[in-house]
């Protein structure tokens, strides 16, 4: 997605330790108008699914997964990363080690929100390790539902996430993939 | 807010502790399109304000946060609530008691997203003792921007978050408002 990537190339900052800083527009300040767009082209990649559930991890994936919602006309559900004293005992569990954060957390969600019937597409900010999204999916194969897709706004890759996901044949998109990056470069992929 | 005290009665749960769940459509699964009527709502009742960014706090905010910011066209900030490894050190940071979660936790947001020139519209899922909207508006007065109004969609009428703030002149808007819930009823503040 040209937009996304001029974007990147405008306003992103490298950080040591491989941090693509996008927080002026996508996860911490949040440009809604431009996520509607990556809303818009997640529906135009997803479409022809059958899409009943948009599922995503609090806190960064949620704009995304809401905007595109908007065009896919389901709802979202979003995994909770701990325990808290308003969700029922009855949830899915996984666990997630967080790149950006550098540790690992409890993922759960309520089980009323995933059935079977359930045919599911991810969205999220960023995939790095891959982890968010095998626990997303490991829910959603505990639930019985189906993966129908998985939508990520920048893929760093140069790590191990996304190689592994189309591995297993998952259907995924990722709008702005990154070969590499350096304090004065972010090198994209050149079919992204 | 006629739609949402319908949709409160048909969906919410009352749980021990003046817990009212609303997690099937507001903070957990998303009805991103009732979410949609509500920023509307919004919208006409802070569309006199200048509103430069709407604030909100993660996760439970967001959605609601970035539905509103569609009608304003302005950006969507969110405060998050510990420090990360990918956050710049130049933050405003406060506390803020969680009625809900039954903790205190330090609450920041980057310094560069809020300056003196912002008009600042709060939007909240729930106000209850009020800590979130006080720990926001200390950030935006330390920022030396202008709070320009504050939107919850439910207000615990029973508690003391919004009166306090009403007695402070804050331009406080909720959609629905609770004088008493049992396990048997919700009964709205007849004015909201």
């Amino acid at each position: 997605m040209d937009a996304l990537k001029e974007r990147i190339l405008r306003d992103g900052k490298v950080r040591p330790g491989n941090i693509l800083k996008v927080d002026s527009f996508l996860n911490h300040q949040i440009d809604v108008e431009f996520l509607n767009e990556i809303g818009q082209e997640f529906y135009r990649l997803f479409k022809d699914r059958p899409v009943t559930k948009i599922l995503t991890i609090e806190s960064s994936g949620i704009a995304a997964a809401c905007m595109t919602a908007q065009y896919f006309h389901v709802p979202v559900v979003f995994a909770k990363k701990a325990q808290t004293k308003n969700l029922d005992g009855s949830v899915y569990r996984t666990i997630v080690r967080s790149y950006t954060h550098g540790k690992v957390y409890d993922v759960i969600l309520s089980r009323k929100f995933l059935t079977p019937d359930d045919h599911v597409l991810i969205i999220d900010d960023f995939l790095a390790n891959g982890c968010a999204v095998e626990g997303l999916s490991e829910i959603i194969t505990e639930a019985g539902a189906t993966l129908e897709g998985v939508g990520i706004i920048i893929e760093k890759g140069f790590q191990e996430g996304g190689k592994m996901l189309r591995e297993k044949g998952v259907n995924l998109h990722s709008l702005a993939v990154i070969d590499s990056m350096t304090d004065n470069a972010v090198i994209f992929r050149e079919d992204s």
